[in-house]
């Protein structure tokens, strides 16, 4: 018999384009397993569609919805209230609807946080290397610093990721006790430097997933050490350049981004549910790996 | 694995109060059998929430939605197009989205014509008698007409519903070879005389359903006979006061509402899918009943 009856909830996706996410496969089977009555649909969603999409949220008592690009910061005004996280980041990925209250949470930084935790790894009091300042890498800086990170070195190009890069900089210097710098990804004696003196580097630019696969952004194995981590956000492919780069350095932790996805939609799950979404069973179930 | 993943697309059912509604159990069972990729989900949807939850099906690109009380009247301005039907009965319980275009349908009287069919039952040429002209009485007595019954005696008291029998009757004459008379359900001789010449007498009130269920419009078993159809349109109870009184009277052919039910819900299926219900499958899976 199939789950879906007449008390079934709609969560919903709204991006574009969506539709080959794994997020509703994720969220759909950890209800199953849960035996929670809820249903997560993707829908294409651009930025003309975002308001109407969000009064269907209301219309429809929707529990809530998660939002990709190219909605992450346009859907702001939207919403009633903002996490704390999020209005610092700009940006949301998560929205909770309480009795037709709307509340943007951002999970993309406390993701990255957690699956590094579930590595055994401690990045608090630590320099981080970041390239990066979008969707992905500006929720990540915010966490990193909120949560105890003691310097950041973001390093992004002069493109129109610039000033976010430059607010989240100020934002950072500003409200938490992390110290974060801005350098040009164009100085290469900089970015070398910076590396050879971090704990970990993050790449959170896209770059090295398909089809840019054969891409990356450091390309000399010299330029790290062994005691670092290298996380690449990106988790298709599973290994990237950037991954076979670093385990070619010797480095000991070399990270992809499927726990990073896998954490953030935990996140969201238990802000719609209250439950912790059975992630070890998840992964096994959609990526068959250990 | 569940079956919901990023390419399901959303039907819904749009109506108050619908929680417990079967429709979704049926509609999910049913693309699960033959591998459809929809959902089907009910929301909580009043006239004050009609025009935005319309817009919903839109800006989600939803295939289409049921619609029921209160909705099945003040949806029609909402819509782009109407069936024939829709248009004569001024009910809709069947959105379809086309891209777009959005057109409503009514199934309810073809799902009480295919559910007489489905017992090997033909009522063309033939007299009705039915009670109601709500928003189960009016498709069933449109549909009756343009399928081919000769004559439909519509009952009712003078209350809320008696201009939409009065409309149903008017349009009836004017649109088909029907024809169609009103008559007072208060005139206990007049209603006595049409049943004891009805080939098919229709119950569409609702009277008998729980929690109503010790009540009946005719009591006295010698009213009817026993070469004519009784047909109730509740199926819960399954079996209602009204048939107990068939059945005394030893009318062979005594039928409750689930046939009909499950065919204008076969109906809406094939409207958005293109495909037939497996309706015996469902009705096995659901109700457990040969």
């Amino acid at each position: 018999m199939e789950r879906i009856d007449g008390h079934t909830i709609l969560i919903g996706l709204m991006a574009t384009p969506i539709r080959h996410s794994m997020s509703p496969t994720m969220h759909n089977n950890a209800f199953a397993k849960l035996g929670l009555n809820y249903a997560y649909l993707a829908f294409e969603v651009g930025n003309d569609q975002l308001a109407d999409a969000v009064q269907a949220i209301r219309t429809l008592d929707m529990r809530g919805s998660n939002v990709s690009m190219p909605n992450k910061q346009k859907i702001l005004p939207l919403l009633d209230k903002l996490s704390p996280a999020a209005k610092m980041a700009g940006a949301v990925n998560t929205v909770v609807n309480d009795n037709g209250v709307l509340t943007g949470y951002t999970t993309d930084g406390t993701g990255f946080m957690k699956s590094l935790a579930d590595e055994g790894l401690d990045i608090r009091g630590k320099k981080m290397v970041l390239t990066g300042a979008g969707g992905a890498g500006t929720p990540i800086a915010i966490q990193a610093a909120l949560d105890g990170v003691k310097e950041i070195a973001i390093f992004n190009r002069q493109d129109a990721q610039w000033k976010q890069a430059e607010k989240n900089v100020e934002m950072i210097n500003a409200q938490t006790k992390c110290h974060a710098s801005l350098h040009h990804l164009e100085d290469r004696a900089d970015f070398k430097h910076e590396l050879a003196i971090a704990d970990i580097y993050c790449d959170s630019t896209g770059v090295g997933m398909k089809p840019l696969e054969d891409m990356t952004l450091v390309e000399d194995p010299t330029w790290f050490h062994e005691d670092m981590i290298v996380f690449d956000t990106v988790y298709a492919p599973r290994e990237t350049k950037l991954m076979k780069v670093a385990k070619e350095a010797g480095v000991k932790h070399v990270l992809n981004g499927l726990g990073m996805m896998l954490e953030q939609g935990a996140e969201a799950f238990k802000l719609w549910t209250g439950k912790e979404m059975p992630v070890e069973y998840i992964h096994q179930l959609l990526f068959n790996e250990e």
